[in-house]
């Protein structure tokens, strides 16, 4: 679909508030349920309704779109995988279809607009439906491609002339996160519990078992992987935004003393794969093609190596986020404001560096680019970088003051592109850290 | 099944050679497919034979053990998921329903013994099947466990006096690992190409992209889980044993000069995701009881924190393990022969520490130990302590020297605790790089 396309559509025959991320250029999916029908669906977001695929599809909706046979990957499927599994010219068909049922001056109304009977049971307010996990995730990777958080983090811990390793602007840096711990928005976070050093100058490094005492949150983009490839192969880097489905906010939850504590030699483990929490609407790729920016400039002079050197330079987003906490007083406090652009490496970057000694990717890898930050104090990614890891607090209006999160606050992240393309939201409210009498702590065996 | 069960047992009707690792006190579990039917499914190994558990299944072979209904799970399953899934108690009385079956004065003659026409379909020769990764692996994780190996890499990069790490003896380092390049024992292994440092002593750290020149093995036990956990729950360590399912060999495989390169500062990432090879049988948990043995002693004064204090001692196991490397030439020669109680953490541990800050674990998550090595030098589980990081080299008797793999060899890794219980092998054939005309090495947009 080209640009222009999506300048001409405007509007939709369903109500769409002017501040609504879910408006018709952008036709996010994602995965719901009801009270009605527990099983997991999949559905689109459009204004304040979701529109659900499930049935959609099994009363006809997908008729007058003959070339898409696999409606099965909506009617019976729990999860985006086989929707994401088809490529990504079925992701544009489907989707720029929909819009076309959407649209006002629809060439379909009787799918829709006009089949008021199907609306009953097919539309539900965003209010009523349960959001689930996108798609079933096989490997998670996060990167860390954010540069101005990577150098805030450098110079917390070796300085300014050291800030960035030497391999940073030569390569993405990434690590295999946890599959498993990645949750959707809403769900809560459990404070962990873990080795942490007892006192860092101590001649003995001795560490104490305790709640950690420095849970932070981590601004991300995450991409959802569309297609498998196989084992010995690479993705090339200009062919693979056909490799990707959609994308997503992401926070990714750190307890860096337990990080600080575990991480000497292999990275980080129990201190990040106790929760990362992902919304619940994948923006496609096609929805975000009218907002690619140049990602930030490298400072050295020695040129990429050809398997990440882009064709194309406009590979990275210009989408506002925000990080907002929600104290247990009630009070809402913005803590920072930023852009997507504030990234060194593009999703195809990422994509063809993973891929490079041929780790095959599967439908359904979850690739963060790492903890996005901008410049200055009212654009950080992370606690970390705001209070200097700790060593200064965050002042919040007329409503105490920050190190690290404490019980009871959440996080909330926003992102919006614009024209009514959004990503809505992704929260989670930081539960009290279980004691030693609490019994619910422990796996159970059945 | 107790210790004495187990010495009472010896003898199957079924013929078992003296070094047969598959003989009746063993029972491992895999997945075959065969010539007349492609499709995976469940088996176990006896002598020199498969007994195809779907055909077993199918023809009412498990009808003198009426409490497992569950046979769904050899019937129509293609991984061994959903029978690690029903947990240990089910996976105990299953192998030892089919060691009475297999016994030479077994009570269920007319299941096996003497039904000629069930034999005929359901006893395949292992030179006929094929073997296919045992459980779909969710997530995978590899440790550090190998204290030996974690010194001999500490005294090359530190030196003998920091060798290890400050938080080495008080918590089981460990990182998460690419569940996607996991491949089952006789799959060639391309090697992976990559960027490495040009010269580790120039001013200007400059990388150049090539095939790596230092492909290493790495000998390893990994374990599958069984049961899944809740998000926020940990494993009890003295409960950890029934979360667990068995126990493969594996060898993650390993480009130490891109790693060299990549790792800093969040850990192996590239460099270990292009393969990672594991043994087709499954040795259950139960089948190793006779085998336990005392893991290494920690040589600190501050006791583990309670979460991995062990009421029993001998939870880390006495396995023979050998690494041979057969060559272009084809000669064969032994490169290491040790045992698998170098480890400082036993498999309960490993979970505890895993799930202690909440990480869920799922069936079919595999925990690898790593590398393990003894302490001379004919017991080193990794060519990067033999070589001391490619300094020395290998002599091969009449052929030739290593320093790190070359194209051609195959690395051959064995495992066997006695009395017919064992590992069999884990192999992989390394085969060379792509070249910039191969046209194989690029992902295709299909």
């Amino acid at each position: 679909m080209s640009f222009d396309t999506l300048l001409t559509r405007s509007e939709s025959w369903l109500p769409v508030s002017p501040d609504s991320h879910f408006g018709l250029d952008n036709i996010p999916f994602g995965i719901i349920s009801t009270r009605s029908d527990r099983t997991p669906r999949p559905a689109v977001a459009i204004g304040a309704k979701a529109l659900d695929l499930a049935v959609f599809a099994a009363n006809g909706g997908f008729s007058s779109l003959p070339q898409f046979t696999e409606t099965t990957v909506f009617t019976t499927e729990t999860s985006l995988n086989a929707f994401a599994a088809l490529g990504r010219k079925k992701h544009t068909a489907v989707r720029y279809y929909l819009q076309e049922v959407l649209e006002i001056n629809t060439q379909y109304p009787q799918k829709l607009k006009t089949n008021v009977a199907l609306q009953s049971i097919c539309l539900h307010d965003l209010t009523d439906v349960r959001m689930h996990l996108p798609l079933q995730i096989g490997n998670y990777t996060d990167f860390y491609a954010g540069k101005n958080h990577a150098y805030n983090v450098g110079v917390l811990f070796r300085g300014p002339e050291n800030a960035l390793q030497p391999n940073y602007e030569h390569m993405p840096i990434g690590y295999h996160g946890r599959a498993s711990s990645v949750v959707v928005s809403g769900t809560t976070i459990r404070r962990p519990r873990g080795q942490i050093l007892e006192d860092p100058k101590a001649a003995v490094r001795k560490s104490i078992f305790t709640a950690t005492k420095q849970l932070d949150y981590e601004l991300e983009l995450a991409v959802f992987v569309a297609r498998n490839t196989k084992i010995g192969e690479s993705v090339d880097v200009n062919e693979a935004a056909e490799f990707l489905f959609g994308v997503v906010l992401m926070n990714d939850w750190s307890a860096r003393d337990i990080q600080g504590w575990e991480y000497v030699p292999l990275g980080p483990f129990t201190s990040k794969s106790f929760a990362t929490s992902i919304s619940p609407w994948v923006v496609l790729i096609e929805a975000l093609e009218p907002f690619r920016a140049i990602p930030l400039p490298r400072t050295t002079d020695i040129p990429l190596h050809p398997y990440l050197q882009e064709r194309e330079q406009y590979n990275v987003y210009n989408i506002d986020l925000s990080i907002s906490l929600s104290t247990p007083c009630g009070a809402t406090h913005t803590l920072s404001k930023t852009s997507s652009s504030n990234l060194l490496y593009s999703f195809p970057q990422l994509l063809a560096h993973h891929s490079i000694t041929g780790c095959p990717l599967r439908t359904g890898d979850l690739l963060g680019t790492g903890t996005i930050s901008g410049t200055d104090a009212e654009s950080l990614g992370s606690l970390l970088e705001v209070t200097k890891n700790g060593t200064s607090s965050l002042v919040l209006q007329d409503d105490g003051e920050r190190v690290f999160l404490e019980d009871g606050d959440e996080v909330i992240m926003e992102g919006y592109c614009g024209r009514g393309v959004g990503f809505g939201s992704v929260s989670g409210l930081v539960l009290p850290a279980w004691t030693d009498t609490d019994t619910g702590r422990v796996a159970k065996v059945s």
